[in-house]
């Protein structure tokens, strides 16, 4: 699988539609890093303009730096949170502030699960959310990727954790990522449930991975001043906005691609001191070699439950 | 009309439902004031743990006060934001810390209609919406009390303020207090003129006095971090949640019966110091003696079109 000199694998795009748009291609020529630019080799990357390589989250080895890069130097470990020219692939350029150092904490599969998973969990929580210590804190689908992350990053910042998960498997990962409590979410009095844990009163923060399925009834359990967080959503759904008017709650978009330059250096510096206490521990869920991404897609889609962050193998 | 010695007249509630539950009756007996509250009598009141006599906002002149009260005498002109024996009434009592001293600037009829529409708008735009100078505002039903409220106070605040209004009246209810530009809502393509206004940047900040129906199309109207505060609402509606994600948009409830005492002392300090300055000038609409308490009512909600706060007058 070695590219030759100039050629490497690559995903490519090259029309809109479901996962079998996912094609593989073995002659994608090389990219090469200009200024403030970083080149990386043997790539673990996650989840996806015509024709494009998908993939934001990497890790690897840098290759090599555009002249006026002097943080890094080829050799050394790194993962990103974005490229220019695609993650899917064997080699991806990504801008200068787009990479972050890799600690020998994490492997390359951690490595890869970190980047928007935990930055999208820490905005959504603090920069969005306002978290306060001491404040409940219910994931809405909390055994994936990004719920694993808020579960560790709200409960090393003295959050109450609550979680729900699909499958057994998907409960235990959430208990031993942070959640004090879980739930699941494919019972019918699950909302019931959760009321009753936390007295009655509500959680202060909800985030909610399945806004179109669950919105009405998180209304139902925010306490007074609470917030949810909208983090994910696949359609539309009906709700009664005299609910959020009844305790004064808030529905709040999270998106990290609006985040400036300074809320993401926020993010880097609390994450990466994380890893570095030991809270940070990216689960790393289903494996796919590069061949099988149009599976990898189909299944996180049509998944019985997610479990971890899925990464594909180079 | 004069009460005898110890009755007066009151609209009582023996029942929940439509206006046609309203009843006045002429033999209630004149309610006494305890330590820290105020009796009024020469009320006008306005808009509505059975049976009781509805009516939060009064305007009038102190008949007696309680043993603590330092603050008031006999003969003080004072508007109210709440009383404890309903405002539908010739005579009220309200506690101290809901009586405020009525500026000569202002009539009692004007005087009834400041409390809760402007402590309202000015909750929902600084409290909850934490709106600022040069942002952009628009109030979807403006020309009602708390509309206009919100276009007077917004004004005076450095906001740019767009407001919609019914009716050809009410457009110009709307202009004459504060607003830049006002927009008809039942003209079909109202959100377009709206966008195409702010160049499609979108607004700030939307004060929505009627959620069920324009809630789905405010979201669409929103700028990146705009906040949509939910302050009138008449059941469920349809959004996608996924256009909050977009713009890292908010939708906010707004609840004054929420707000804490120091938040409502805030709210007091920045209106009457508006009545002083000249900015804060209720506009009074239709007037309605008590007897047809049941009448407005009806009108309030199938009212072709609101033009300013409705008023009963004793």
């Amino acid at each position: 699988m070695a590219a030759t000199r100039n050629l490497m694998r690559a995903v490519r795009v090259f029309e809109f539609g479901g996962p079998e748009v996912l094609k593989i291609q073995s002659d994608v020529v090389i990219p090469v890093p200009k200024e403030n630019q970083y080149i990386r080799s043997g790539t673990y990357a996650r989840k996806p303009t015509l024709p494009y390589t998908p993939g934001s989250d990497v890790a690897g080895v840098i290759e090599g730096v555009g002249e006026h890069v002097t943080a890094f130097k080829k050799g050394d470990r790194i993962f990103t949170i974005g490229t220019i020219s695609g993650g899917y692939a064997d080699y991806a350029v990504a801008a200068a502030n787009k990479v972050f150092p890799l600690s020998d904490k994490l492997d390359f599969k951690q490595g890869a699960a970190v980047a928007i998973p935990y930055f999208t969990a820490y905005r959504a929580l603090f920069q969005k959310g306002h978290a306060k210590a001491g404040e409940s804190m219910l994931v809405h689908g909390a055994s994936g990727g990004v719920g694993i992350a808020t579960c560790q990053i709200a409960r090393a910042c003295g959050l109450k954790v609550l979680g729900t998960a699909g499958t057994e498997e998907g409960m235990n990962i959430v208990l031993r990522n942070g959640a004090h409590q879980v739930f699941n979410h494919r019972e019918a009095n699950d909302i019931d449930k959760i009321k009753e844990y936390t007295k009655m009163e509500g959680v202060d923060i909800i985030i909610e991975m399945l806004s179109n399925i669950n919105l009405a009834a998180d209304l139902q359990l925010l306490s007074c001043g609470g917030r949810m967080m909208v983090v994910g959503c696949r359609g539309p759904i009906e709700i009664n906005p005299r609910d959020t008017m009844t305790k004064e709650s808030s529905i709040i978009g999270v998106s990290l691609f609006l985040a400036t330059e300074e809320e993401m250096h926020e993010c880097a510096a609390a994450l990466l001191d994380g890893i570095e206490a030991g809270w940070l521990n990216p689960i790393v869920g289903p494996e796919y070699p590069l061949e099988q991404v149009a599976k990898a897609h189909e299944d996180i889609i049509h998944g019985s439950g997610a479990r971890g962050k899925m990464v594909l193998l180079l």
